[in-house]
């Protein structure tokens, strides 16, 4: 007899700034890529800059997309999100985002991606940082996509 | 060309209390099933009871099952919750059950669900109440499962 | 030895509508004098209509006035508030009124009064209806503002 | 005619971790202390370490001393909270300690303390920090409760 219970993917959040230069536009859509690849499912904030590059990269790579949206409408949501999850809770949502991943991939960022890197290391979550702009200790540096993957991988497993 | 754009699936939310008789399960059981038939992705708050019932329905089905959890531990979820959303925003995540789907099925029900169906027609989504213990006046009554999904139906085409 | 520990007055959520008519408006003030006359401290929405007219009684009668906000804006408290506490939580604020008060009283009111009830009911706390739309089973009925603080003295005594 | 408007003092957030040895406990006594001499609201997380000394502070001061609690129960508040607020919010009300303040004040602190600088920022408040353990670009530094005091009022004049 096979067990009825839902084989739950593993849920890896990556968070970044509403705004991407062209470089970590390409590390987000190869982590989006890269996580969807692994049968990982993709939540992020679910608006622009990092958040829709990494959307994207998971899309392309058919995996499953979701985005916890601070406002209350699904459309806010970039189109590689398949699953909007609106929350109108504004700045709190940041929370909802790091307590909702097995594990954290950091890009880049600003004070948003702070306070979820700082909230996913609170809750005891593994939070790895791709060229982010802050020196946090207890954050796991990764210099690829891949890297990053790897290092989530071996913290997950 | 086609758009690269996430076909979004209808999310529906059911809402019920954590206990269950038999009448009432078999009523979650059967609409699950059917909104997983229906293609829709079936949002609840992820733990026993009518939530269970319903999960079970539409994972039977082969649908997506989501579950906005209040506490912190994705093992809080019943086993067929797919997605698990940890919050830890207590009894705030009601809002957020509300706020994540187009549309609320309330079965059943005590002071939880209840505020679930106000919180659902103050955000002006349609809300369905299958054998729920309160008279609210805006949510819509069905008798049956069926006739539940028939009449989300018509209000998120 | 006299203790050093905060001397904690009751605080006491008043909920309704955003919009009041004059034997509302009337109802929700003297409620606020009362509430302030006993030495409780007064919690609302901060908003406007009942939340307005309940701060200004409780202002007139000299007494504490908090209002959790659903914005990030301290002006959008109404000019009765003296500690606003702006959330950005949305609807989600809701569930802050209830659970930051020792009991609550419910003043006419729409669906976002009921989120409360069915909130603080949920919570465990007496919950008192003065001339409120809805029949909920948990309620206490009070027919005059004086009756309403005179129940929840006796809940919270 | 004097208007009725409510006179609003300036809510200062302190923040900190639940842990703190002597200096650090001295500095956020003082910091407490003077912010009440200042006739601002001390907001703080209520619990212990930096938050209870920097309440007492207050406290012994005469100040207003308000707890945003992450839990539900009034009795979680340190001795010296005068007004609780119960949110029940989790790590999420991080977000209500910094967007219910006019300016913050971080002392010490660890990752929960590092979540709240950011999302004060994000929300484009002054943040002042008092021996952190962080670097963060945009927070002002001091090295005293004085000084950290005079830079806000600077910055809230």
């Amino acid at each position: 007899m096979i067990p009825a219970r839902a084989k739950r993917r593993i849920s890896v959040a990556v968070i970044g700034a509403s705004a991407a230069d062209k470089g970590t536009a390409d590390i987000a859509y190869d982590t989006g890529f890269r996580i969807a690849k692994e049968g990982w499912t993709l939540i992020c904030g679910g608006l622009g800059g990092v958040m829709e590059h990494v959307s994207k990269g998971a899309f392309d790579a058919g995996g499953q997309t979701v985005g916890i949206l601070p406002g209350y409408a699904h459309d806010d949501a970039n189109e590689y999100i398949k699953l909007p999850i609106p929350t109108g809770l504004g700045h709190a949502r940041n929370a909802i985002v790091a307590s909702s991943a097995n594990g954290i991939i950091a890009i880049g960022g600003e004070y948003g991606t702070l306070s979820e890197i700082a909230l996913g290391l609170k809750m005891g979550k593994p939070v790895v940082g791709l060229s982010i702009n802050f020196d946090i200790k207890g954050v796991l540096p990764a210099s690829t996509p891949e890297e990053a993957i790897s290092i989530l991988k071996d913290h997950l497993a």
